[in-house]
């Protein structure tokens, strides 16, 4: 077998714990005390009050982890915030404590505190199931996508929340939660819909002046503490700034005064920006480790009570200079702490190179808008802790000495093979080209993308520690190379590549008249290929990213460059990360023409024949080069030679074979990397435990009633 | 008190019960026997495996309401069919039974069938929960918003569907199922996926010829029989039209020899059309009863086995005149069967006029494509059997001899006093104007929405009989004309009108310059108002169907129309209500001109300028006349009247005050309806069973794992 072997040298570790010392100082909440600085903050995770004991399970693996105080997801307080269908956490009677109780047990059980997000969410909450008039501070639209609106609270109703709130309170506290939160943010809860005048033009006494509109805030940061102040602290999570200039709330104006306001009220100020798209910003728009500081640093200096600050904070030095510096008391952290659960551990045993970054992908995100269990790009353990029983930093040894062998070195292989190496069976992974990443390598070269190149980076800097992988690069394997290797088992995770003829969502068919014209893919345009020529068209029948991507990078070059669309905005499936509004702002501005509802039909000499998924209406689009974004095959020649028939003697010795990542279905590299560490954990494994975990799931109770 | 009192004459019925004997035929659906000729067919209801206790109860209301027949919605057969975060129902193994038991034992208990309908997706399931790469006859994109393939299934894949389907039968036989369903329609389920060229591009024995293509279909027929045929009838439900003409299916070729060929496999046919948005047209674009007859009619003449139709059958008439014409043996019925639970007892019992007739809206769908459970316009009771413990036929009787007053005879009003009169209550409706009906009566003037006004119809109708019911019209009621009445208890059932300033969604503010244009609603429009002068804007920030419903008319009459929205497409509501692309299509073949992702910022003589959400980018659009279709403002003046200090002493005798529908909180018909159904059921009740029906829901088991 032809083949280089060319290991990465380890980068060297200095050790700098000692330095880290502050972060794992124990600092008092109220009558509580966290045994360290590092915070998980509130974060939804899809799970909620429909997935108890897989949410317990995944809490319960952050506190092993280290971090010291685990929070929930926001939590309604009552069924006029009822935010079905999507699963978020209950606390609207009794009924909801053992299913709350378990995620606390578990997290005491690792040593950390539990936390608690109470929320009414207003006019954010459309009651779908408990067909409650929604509340908001006056007569309003909701913000969710459904023609019925809020109704003005009066008085009784504002007594009647302020009850809700404080008996919530009360039960939190009955199921064992350390940490009670008042929150104001995200755009998202009534507490802040008082606060910002362009929601609030109440003329009563909750309403007019910055005292009046927090007022209610007030009002619940104190019945809540006169109410559990006793044994639980209470938090106040709130958003100072809006981002919107002066058409929302400002840090340096009202954000400021309003934590002037109540700067002792709380127990801890657990602080950030607002809305959701801007507290989650991804990599792709701009997100940088300690991005929110800038906002939210003058809080520590108002208040004499704790500080939980967030900004996707990963690096130890970083975050032991935010506390040295005063800016801030916890270092807080929702998607670090998804994409690494032991990431406190790793700082404290000295093992920072082991951590495995947040890509900022929003992956997480995207499962909490899609109402399913939460999973991420880096970590493919989360969402998995209690039905497949994975852990980040455990798996199950393995069970004999066979020798593996790993075709391709893309996010599933790489995957795979690192769970195979840490399980401890002698690996080999061959990549036929020169570079180990694949896809998320070549992803990570478009606009916007860089960051994703960590998804190979963690996982070579892994492998390279082990003795039992041997990773070949310029290996482009024969079925014949294969068989000849002393491998028994062979994971394919040789990817797919973008379809060069149009079939995809909309055309079952290849589109016609494509040899008229120059036609490039992804594939084309991560491997440098420039357009040149132009007009260019776009055409993303994928509404994944990648059609917004390449519109993208070439419209920050290029001057006729057009998005053509089967879907109705550009790049749909980033309204679940978040960022679809500004992935189609970022297109307008660089003068991207965008058409949506429309597929390309037809090619032809200098055009290409649009048809209207709404009218049928055909229209020509001049363009020269045409890049299609609309569908993926496969890599399987290899797998398919070594499974046909004049190999079946050749190969008797091989008795594992297995497609993995895009190589078996393309996805996203979410999937690919759960793909790859499925197999990987499955390999060897007990077929009737296996199957289980597949059918594993939480069922509603059904007492006689 | 100066009113008018004009009672409607009730329609004279004719009784025609002999002739409708044939509906009440039994009829033998292989091994088991039908009672009658009433066959709901399965349905989605947004409850599924979530709420099986839900669930269970409003399937046995349909029982008791006569149908012979009652089904679940589609039945996952295995997690690689997993449609979450949609509640359908599960049957992945054992742990299933119990849920779909209840449902059995509770449709058994009233002299019913039951039914389950079988499905695997291919692919269509996203696999959200499972993670399983889906299933498809060949490699291809999903037909769901995700960026996600399904690989093609190889021969041992198709073994192991054609198991897991058995396996499933098995298990259906087991919870108590008398007919099982293999299922192939609705653009859904992998059946369908393999019969259909553009989807089944194999070359294999499973591809090719319609005989290849329809092998798995006849595999799954066949071994179902095999496995649980003794006891359990099996079903087909099959799409013999996609209404794309040479582009899919057509019964007049393939669909007409799939019958052929699979004539006496099945013990029942039950057939209908594809997409789901054909078989479930709404009334605004067309819907009629039997409008699927002249696609399904050729089915009965090709095989001797009974046939089930469906084309939202209401009319005992025609439904006869099927029968008697050998076009169907069941009446099949999803929405009108929802509409009204217990069409079947009120045809037997010769009250055909009392029939709750479905409007065609689609609300009911809705429920299912948010994932909520169902509800419906026309009965109230929809969705709260388990939950309220309603029923659509009886009502708790009055508790007291109060005399009750409902102020307004829209939907809101009409339902309240309706279940008042049932209750017993002595009841007055004062109606400002002339006409009874409100909004509902309104909106039915507006462009395909005339059969909204049975919202209205069948409540007078229902009123009249009532001698304890009074409705009086020409009513406009003062505060003092209100005291002065023997009411003791009101229902303000005033309902909204839309905004002039257009405070919304986008402009939480009015609108500036609108001083310099005309300014005309929603209600303006339905009042009559024509816009007259050229060019005509609507700008739709509502993003229900209104703004669309509009457009849509002044399209069919003028020239120079605008839509302008702030959403992605215009009307996005439409899309739960499967309308969006007939909406869109519409506009567009009608010349209406569509500008989306905007709003109007400002007005000015004959322009307004609008604002890109995207870009901020500003634009002059030419407009004399602007239509604000942005937000509501609830009637309550005279509510806040009698509310005052002033009147305290003035209405002691009322002790019942209470704001019902649109003057409550804008929002749906189905919602008015429901706040009308919902006051009327709570007056006078127990606070404490109110107070735990607001509360009550299922909830995950948590056992000890």
């Amino acid at each position: 077998m032809n083949v280089n072997n060319h290991p990465l040298k380890a980068t060297q570790l200095s050790s700098q714990a000692d330095a880290y010392d502050i972060l794992f100082e124990p600092v008092e909440i109220g009558p509580v005390t966290a045994r360290n600085r590092f915070y998980q903050v509130p974060h939804a995770c899809g799970m909620g009050h429909l997935k108890p004991r897989a949410h317990a399970a995944m809490r319960a693996v952050k506190a092993q982890g280290g971090w010291a105080v685990v929070s929930t997801e926001e939590t309604e307080i009552h069924p006029s915030s009822d935010l079905s269908p999507f699963a978020e956490q209950r606390i609207w009677d009794d009924h909801d404590i053992p299913a709350l109780r378990l995620m606390v047990d578990a997290v005491h059980a690792q040593g950390a505190l539990a936390a608690i997000e109470l929320v009414h969410n207003g006019y954010h909450a459309t009651n779908h199931y408990s067909r409650i008039p929604p509340l908001a501070p006056g007569e309003m639209s909701l913000n969710t996508n459904y023609p019925r609106q809020a109704r003005a609270m009066d008085k009784q109703d504002i007594i009647g929340l302020r009850r809700w709130h404080m008996q919530a309170a009360k039960r939190a506290k009955k199921a064992g939660f350390d940490i009670v939160y008042v929150y104001a943010g995200h755009g998202m809860t009534l507490a802040q819909q008082f606060l910002i005048p362009r929601f609030n033009q109440r003329i009563d006494e909750y309403g007019g002046s910055l005292q009046n509109r927090s007022r209610l805030t007030r009002e619940l940061l104190e019945e809540t503490k006169d109410a559990i102040g006793d044994k639980c602290a209470i938090a106040f999570r709130f958003a100072v700034d809006e981002l919107m200039g002066e058409d929302g709330m400002q840090a340096v104006e009202e954000g400021h005064e309003i934590v002037s306001l109540l700067a002792e009220l709380p127990d801890l100020w657990d602080v950030n920006v607002s809305g959701w798209e801007n507290d989650s910003l991804t990599t792709r728009f701009g997100l940088e480790e300690g991005y929110q500081v800038s906002y939210t640093k003058h809080v520590k200096s108002i208040t004499s009570k704790p500080v939980v600050s967030v900004g996707c904070f990963s690096s130890p030095d970083k975050m032991a200079a935010l506390v040295k510096g005063k800016v801030t008391d916890f270092i807080g952290a929702a998607r670090p702490s998804i994409a690494d659960p032991y990431l406190p551990e790793k700082i404290r045993d000295d093992r920072v190179d082991e951590i495995r970054e947040c890509i900022g992908c929003n992956i997480c995100v995207s499962s909490e808008t899609l109402g399913i269990p939460i999973r991420c790009t880096q970590n493919p353990t989360m969402g998995e802790e209690w039905r497949r029983k994975w852990h980040p930093e455990i798996i199950r040894p393995r069970v004999s000495d066979r020798s593996t062998l790993v075709v391709g070195a893309g996010p599933a292989g790489l995957e795979c093979a690192l769970q195979l190496g840490r399980r401890g069976y002698h690996v080999m992974v061959a990549e036929a080209s020169d570079e180990i990443g694949g896809r998320a390598l070549h992803e990570s070269r478009l606009h916007g993308l860089s960051a994703w190149r960590r998804v190979c980076d963690n996982r070579l800097y892994e492998l390279n520690q082990k003795a039992n992988v041997d990773i070949f690069r310029l290996s482009q394997l024969t079925a014949n190379d294969i068989v000849d290797t002393d491998a028994s088992a062979v994971f394919f995770a040789t990817g797919a590549k973008w379809r060069r003829d149009g079939v995809g969502r909309s055309n079952r068919r290849e589109i016609p008249g494509l040899e008229n014209i120059i036609v490039h893919t992804p594939d084309d345009i991560m491997n440098g290929v420039n357009p040149g020529n132009l007009p260019v068209v776009i055409f993303d029948d994928e509404q994944g990213y990648m059609g917004g991507v390449i519109a993208e990078q070439f419209g920050a070059t290029f001057s006729d460059v057009t998005i053509i669309t089967s879907a109705s905005v550009v790049s749909p499936f980033t309204i679940q990360t978040l960022e679809q509004e500004r992935v189609q702002s970022s297109l307008i501005k660089k003068g991207v023409k965008i058409r949506t509802g429309e597929i390309v039909a037809r090619a032809q000499d200098d055009a290409v024949e649009t048809r209207c998924l709404f009218s049928g209406r055909r229209q020509l689009v001049a363009c020269k080069i045409l890049v299609l974004v609309t569908q993926r095959t496969s890599n399987n020649d290899l797998l398919s030679t070594i499974k046909e028939a004049d190999f079946s003697s050749l190969r008797q010795h091989i008795t594992h074979i297995e497609a993995i990542g895009d190589a078996l279905a393309p996805g996203l590299i979410a999937d690919a990397v759960f793909s790859g560490h499925l197999a990987a954990q499955n390999f060897e494994g007990d077929t009737r435990e296996i199957e289980q975990a597949l059918f594993r799931r939480e069922i509603p109770a059904i007492p006689a009633d």
